[in-house]
C-alpha cells in the first residue's frame, strides 16, 4: 500500500469511455448513463457494451469490452451487482485506467456485499486500475462535457462551466447540490460522487480538485472519513493553493450519526473531532445546503479579508441595525468610522447617520452616484476591509441597476481587492454586471453578514498559510509505554519525562518514609493512597489533606492504610503519595482518547461543573503546536476563569498551553498503543508560576492493539 | 388618556382619501402617493390638495382641504415638515378621521422636532383624529386597492391579496418586506408602517390586524416598544384569535441597540426582556428577513402541531441525516417508527431504511405513488404529527409534479390537518397545486426543519390558549415599601411578608442577645454585621461562620463590631444578625430591576460563576405564574445543578419557583416605586426542604418616582 496510487486524471479527463451494460431505455440507469455521455458534446470516444443487443440508442454496441478497438480510459459499470466482479475483471484485462461502478448492493447491504466489494478493490489494486464506487453516481467534467453519471437532472438544465468543484460521498446529495448551484447561477468545473469508496475516496478526489487548474473553490459533502492522513494531506494542499473548501459534514447529532451509519458503510467518527480538524485546516463547516452553496458562491469572488473591519451601509436604518446585530453574533468588528470619513460622508449625504452602520436613508436612490461615493469613502477614509450595502429592492429595477452598475464599476477599479457585498432583492440577470465587476450579490442581509464572516475566516487562515508553528519536539529518552496501566506515581513520571509538569511528590512505603517525605517537601502536605486498583481514592477514605507535621504524617500513613484495607480489601496497596498542598490554582482537565479514524485526540476543559454539567470542552487531533493549544484554551466558555475573572489573578495560560501541546505530542508518538490519558486535575497556577498535573492515569491499549 | 381612542378602521378602510401636497411629478414623494392611490383600482374618492396648481396628474385639485366637498376619512400629508402642523390643523377643522404624515424632520432630528411632533399629537387627540407617523411610509389595504404610501415598489409588481398582514416601525423595512413576500408568492391583507409613532403605535396596529377578519398571520418589525400594556393586550388578542405573530425585533446586540437608538426616537429596552415577553406570548422571534418571511409563509397553512413528533422522509440518505441533525438542534422529537409502520414501509419499499429518518432512495421517483403510500404510513401507523419529505429536484420536473400532485392530494384528503412540508428545488408555478392542497413547499431542508419547530411552538402556545395560570395572589397586609433602602433584616421581613421564605435569623444588639439568639436558633450559627451603610460585609471583616457556642457568639459580637468600626468608621452599625449555618443548598440569585418600558423585570440565575462568568441568567416581566417560573428555572444552562447533577440530591425546584413567582408579584405591585431587589443568595435546599433568602437588598426608587 505504500506505492503511490495511479492518478485520478483518467477519471476526470478520459479520452474514451465505455459503458458496460449500456441499454436503449434512457429511463433506466443503464440507458441514461449512455445518453448523458453522448448527448451533450463530449469529444472523446464512447463505447456501448451490451452482450445482447448489437445496437443501443442508435449506435453500434460491442458484446464485450474486449471487442472495443483501441484503449479505454474509463469504464462505467451499470450491470446488476452479481455481474459487477466479472465486469471489473474485463476492465482489468482490457487495461482500463479508471472504473466507475454505479451498481448498488455491496458493503451498504451485508457481509457478502462487503466481501464482493473487497474483492473488487483487490483486483483493481493488482491491475493498477482506479475504482470509484460502487453505489455511486459517477463523475462529470463540465469543460469537456464528459457527463459519466446516470443523474436525470440534466433534463431541467445543464451545468455551466465555472470554477467550483463538488465532491460528495452521497450520489443523491451530489446531484442535488449540482442543481442547487446551477439554479443559483454558479458554474462548475468537476463533480464526483464517491459512494462506498472501495478504492477512490473523498479525500483523494478533494486533493485532485485542489490541484485542478480549472477549480478555485471546492464544495464537499461527507458522512465520514476513513483515512485521516489523506484527508489532512488534501486540506493542507488546499491551504497551500489558497483554495477554499466548504464542507457539509452530516451526523452532528446523535440521531444524525446513527442515521448516517445506517446509510453508508462509513465509519462516522466523533463529530467534534471533525469540527476541530476543519477549524485547524481553515475549512468552513456549512450547516446546510443553502449555507454550503451561499458560502461557495461567496468564495468565487476570491476576496478574503484578513482584518474583518466591516463597514455597513443601509438605505433602511432598521436593516442597518439588523446587520449590526448579526455582525456582533459573527464576531466581526464594526468599527466607528474615523471622524474624517464621517465628515466626508456628512458632506455628501447631510441627512445620513454616518457612524457605522451608515444609514443613508432611501433618498440616495434619487442620486445613485452617492452610493458610489459612499462606498469609496468607506474603503478609503473609513479603512474598512469589507463592506456590506443593503439596497432593498434596487436589484429588481433595470434603470437603477444600469446606473448603479456604472457607478460601482468605477469604484471597483480603484479598489479591486476589497470585499463588497451588495444585498438586495434582485432579478439575477440585472445584477450580472455587478458580479462581473467582482461584487457579491446576496438577497438576505443577515446571510450577507454570515458570508463576510466566512470569508474573513478563510482570509485569516490563508494569511497564516503554511507557516503554522510545529508541535513541540518529543523529548529524548522517554520511557516506553508500559503494557498495562501504570500506577499514578509512575504515570506522572512518564508525563514529566514527556515535558508535562507534575506536582512534586514522593511515594512513601512506610510511616517513616511518609514523615521524611513531608519534611523534605515542606508541611503542610496532602497524602493519598497509591494503588492501581483504586480509581476514586476519596470514596474509600484514601486522601488526607493539610497534614501539618512529621508525626501527623506518620499517623496519617497508618490511618490511610487501615481505612482503605477496610473499604477495599482486595486492592493491592503500594504505599502513600505525599505531596505539598497547592492552593490558588484553577483546576483543568487534560485528556486523551483514541478516535477510530483520527487516532489520539486531546480534550481540554475546566474542572468541576464546566466539564461535568456544562460539557464545556474542546478537542484537537494530536499532535499540535502551542499556538493551537492557546486557541483551544480560549475556546471554552469558562476561559474567563483562567483570565482573571471574579478578581482572581490571571493564570499561567502559557504553561497550560505548553502542557497541552506536549501531551498531544506524547500521545501522537504512542499512536495505536495508547488507549487514553486523564490528567485530572491539571492545576494552573497564577501567571509566571506554571502549573502541574496533580493526578494522572495512563491506559495503554493492551491486547487490542496487536503487533505494531 | 383613559377615554378609548377612536378606531383605526378609517386608516385601513377609508372611503375617501385626500393627499395634502399632491404634486404632478410621480418621481417625488408627493406625486407618487397620489399616483399610487389613483392607479391601482381604489374605489374610494381621492382628492388632490395643492395650493398652487388647479390640476395635478390630470385631475382637478383643490387649493385647500376645506374646499373638498363632503367628508374625508383619511388625509395623507406630504408637505415639508414646517408646513405639517398647519396641514394637521386643517385636517382637524375638516373632521378628518385619520391622518398619515409621511414628512420627516420631527422627533428623529432634534428637540424642536420633538416639540412639533408633540404639538401635532395633542392637536389630534383633541380633535379625536388618529395620526400615523410622522416619518413613515403609510399604509395599504390590498383587497380594497387602497395604496396610501409613496413606496415605488409597485413599479416592479403589485401585492396579491392574501391573509398576511405586515406592521413595521420602519418604512423602508416595511417596503422591503412587502416586496420580499410578493417575490415569495405570498398574498397580503393590510400593511402599515408607523414611523415616529406620535399617536398610532405598533401595538395598536398589531391589535387591529389581529381583529381583521381578512388577516390570519402577522409579520412585525420593531425597534422598540413604548407602551407595554398595549403590546401585551395585542399579543393576548393574537393568542385568543389563534393568529400567529412573527416578529423581527432588531437591537439584539449592544452595537445594534446603539444604532437603533440613533435611527428612531424609540426607547429600545433591554433586548432580553423582549425575548422573554415574546416567549410568554408565543411570538416567534425571527433572526432576519428570510426567517421572518419563511415562518410567515409556513403559518399560512394554518397547521400547528402540538406534539412535535416529526417524521423525516428523504430520497437521499445524506439529507435525511442532515435533517435529523437539524431536528436535534431544534429540540424536535424524531421518534423511531413503530414496528408495524416499519413493516408496512418495508413491504412497499423493500430497499428503504425505515426507522426514521426514512431513506427511500431515489428509486421511488420511478413509482411516484410510493411517495404517497409512504406519507400515509408515516401519518397513520407512524403516528407522526408532522412530516418533512425531501424530494431533491422533483419540484422542477413538470411531469413528476403532475403525478405527485394527484397522489399527495389524495393523502391530504385523508389527513387534512397534519403538517407536511415538502422540500425540493422548484419552479414556483409547478408546486402551486400542492400548496393549494395545504402542503408547505420549502427549498432548503434545514430551513424546513426550523419551520416545523416554529409551527410546533405556535401549536403548543395555542393549545395552552388563554388558560395560562395566574400569578400567585399578593398576600394581604404587606408592609409598605419604605422610602429609603431598608436594612437587610427589614428587607427580609418584607420579603417574608410577600411569601418568600427567608433564613431564620435574629438581630442581636448586644453580645448577650447574640449568645441568646445562637442558643435559640441552635449552634453552630453564622454572624454578620448589620448596617445599611455596608454592602460587602466580608470585605470589612463583618462575617463569622461556624460559631459554636454561647461564649463564642458573645465574643464574636464584640469582635465583629470592633473590626468593622476600624474598617468602616463612618458606617452606622445596627447590631449583628445571627442565623443558623445552612449547608447542602445550591446558591441562586433572584433579582428585580426596573426596565424603562416594561417596568419590574425579574432575573434568575445560579450563583457564582454562572452569573459572574457565564452570564447565565434569564428574565421575565413581572408578574408571572409559578408555571412560568418553572420555565425560567429550566432555561438556565446551570439547571442540571438543581436537578441532581454530579451525584447531588435534587433541589426543591418547586419552592424556588414559588419564591420567584411571589417575588414577581410583589415587584409588580410596587410598580414605579421600586428600583431593584437583590436576593443573593437564595439557597435552594434538597427536594422537600424548601429554600430561603440568605441575604437581601431592596432599593426603592426614591425621589425619581414622584407622586403616584
Amino acid at each position: 500500500m505504500t506505492a503511490p496510487q495511479p492518478s485520478l486524471h483518467p477519471l476526470f479527463y478520459p479520452r474514451s469511455v465505455a459503458v458496460i451494460g449500456a441499454s436503449s431505455d434512457p429511463k433506466k440507469i443503464s440507458g441514461r448513463t449512455l445518453r448523458n455521455l453522448i448527448s451533450y458534446g463530449y469529444a472523446g470516444t464512447v463505447h456501448a457494451v451490451n452482450s445482447r443487443h448489437p445496437e443501443v440508442q442508435g449506435r453500434a454496441a460491442v458484446a464485450s469490452l474486449r471487442d472495443v478497438p483501441g484503449p479505454v480510459d474509463m469504464a462505467a459499470i451499470v450491470v446488476p451487482a452479481a455481474a459487477v466482479p466479472a465486469a471489473v475483471r474485463d476492465c482489468a484485462d482490457k487495461g482500463v485506467k479508471s472504473v466507475v461502478i454505479f451498481s448498488a448492493g455491496f458493503a451498504e447491504v451485508d457481509a457478502a456485499g462487503r466481501a464482493a466489494q473487497a474483492g473488487i478493490a483487490a483486483l483493481a489494486r493488482e491491475a493498477g486500475m482506479r475504482v470509484v464506487g460502487p453505489n455511486c453516481m459517477g463523475a462529470f467534467n463540465v469543460r469537456t462535457s464528459m457527463f459519466c453519471t446516470f443523474s436525470s437532472s440534466f433534463d431541467h438544465g445543464m451545468p455551466q462551466p465555472g470554477r467550483i468543484g463538488i465532491v460528495s460521498q452521497s450520489g443523491a446529495f451530489g446531484a442535488h447540490c449540482f442543481v442547487g448551484t446551477r439554479e443559483r447561477g454558479l458554474g462548475l468545473s468537476l463533480w464526483v460522487t464517491t459512494g462506498n469508496e472501495c478504492d477512490v475516496d473523498f479525500a483523494e478526489c478533494l486533493e485532485f480538485l485542489v490541484q485542478d487548474p480549472d477549480t478555485d473553490v471546492i464544495l464537499g459533502y461527507m458522512e465520514g472519513c476513513r483515512d485521516k492522513d489523506k484527508l489532512v494531506r488534501a486540506l493542507e494542499a488546499a491551504t497551500a493553493a489558497r483554495k477554499p473548501v466548504v464542507m457539509l459534514k452530516v451526523g452532528r447529532s446523535e440521531l444524525g450519526a446513527r442515521a448516517a451509519a445506517s446509510h453508508t458503510a462509513s465509519l462516522v467518527g466523533s463529530d467534534a473531532v471533525y469540527t476541530a480538524l476543519f477549524r485547524r485546516h481553515g475549512v468552513f463547516r456549512a450547516r446546510g445546503i443553502s449555507d454550503l452553496i451561499d458560502i461557495g458562491y461567496a468564495c468565487t469572488a476570491g476576496k478574503f479579508p484578513t482584518q474583518g473591519k466591516l463597514g455597513l451601509v443601509s438605505i433602511s436604518g432598521g436593516v442597518g441595525v439588523l446587520m449590526a446585530d448579526e455582525a456582533a453574533d459573527a464576531g466581526l468588528d464594526v468599527p466607528t468610522l474615523p471622524q474624517a470619513a464621517q465628515d466626508e460622508l456628512k458632506r455628501i449625504i447631510p441627512y445620513a447617520a454616518v457612524s457605522n452602520p451608515v444609514d443613508t436613508t432611501a433618498q440616495v436612490l434619487n442620486r445613485i452616484e452617492l452610493i458610489g461615493e459612499n462606498l469609496r469613502i468607506m474603503l478609503q477614509a473609513g479603512g474598512c476591509d469589507s463592506v456590506v450595502m443593503f439596497l432593498s429592492t434596487v436589484g429588481m429595477n433595470p434603470v437603477m441597476m444600469e446606473n448603479l452598475g456604472g457607478v460601482l464599476h468605477r469604484v471597483r477599479e480603484r479598489f479591486p481587492d476589497t470585499l463588497v457585498v451588495i444585498t438586495t432583492l434582485m432579478h439575477r440577470e440585472l445584477v450580472k454586471p455587478l458580479e462581473e465587476s467582482g461584487y457579491l450579490l446576496i438577497e438576505d442581509p443577515s446571510r450577507a453578514i454570515e458570508v463576510v464572516a466566512a470569508l474573513v475566516s478563510y482570509g485569516r487562515h490563508f494569511a497564516r498559510g503554511g507557516r503554522r508553528p510545529a508541535p513541540p519536539a518529543l523529548p529524548a529518552g522517554l520511557p516506553p509505554l508500559p503494557a498495562t496501566a501504570p500506577g499514578e506515581h509512575e504515570a506522572k513520571r512518564i508525563l514529566a519525562a514527556a515535558g508535562i509538569p507534575v506536582a512534586p511528590e514522593r511515594l512513601a512505603r512506610s510511616p517513616e518514609q511518609a514523615g521524611q517525605a513531608g519534611a523534605a517537601l515542606g508541611f503542610p502536605v496532602a497524602m493519598k493512597i497509591h494503588s492501581r486498583d483504586i480509581r476514586h481514592k476519596s470514596e474509600v477514605g484514601g486522601v488526607l489533606l493539610n497534614v501539618g507535621s512529621r508525626e501527623e504524617a506518620e499517623a496519617g500513613y497508618r490511618a490511610l492504610l487501615e481505612r482503605v484495607r477496610k473499604a477495599a480489601p482486595a486492592a493491592a496497596l503500594d504505599g502513600v503519595l505525599v505531596a505539598p498542598m497547592i492552593r490558588d490554582g484553577v483546576e483543568t482537565i487534560l485528556g486523551v482518547h483514541r478516535d477510530e479514524v483520527f487516532g489520539p485526540v486531546v480534550m481540554f476543559g475546566l474542572g468541576g461543573i464546566f466539564v461535568e454539567v456544562l460539557k464545556d470542552v474542546t478537542v484537537r487531533v494530536a499532535p499540535f503546536s502551542v499556538e493551537e493549544a492557546r486557541e483551544m484554551i480560549r475556546e471554552v466558555q469558562g476561559f474567563p476563569l483562567l483570565d482573571g475573572a471574579r478578581g482572581r489573578p490571571r493564570c499561567d495560560v502559557e504553561a497550560l498551553a505548553q502542557a497541552l501541546a506536549r501531551l498531544s505530542v506524547y500521545a501522537a508518538a504512542q499512536g495505536d498503543r495508547l488507549d487514553s490519558i486523564d490528567v485530572n486535575p491539571f492545576l494552573v497556577l497564577p501567571a509566571g508560576q506554571g502549573g502541574c498535573a496533580v493526578d494522572a492515569l495512563i491506559v495503554p491499549r493492551g491486547r487490542a492493539a496487536g503487533p505494531d
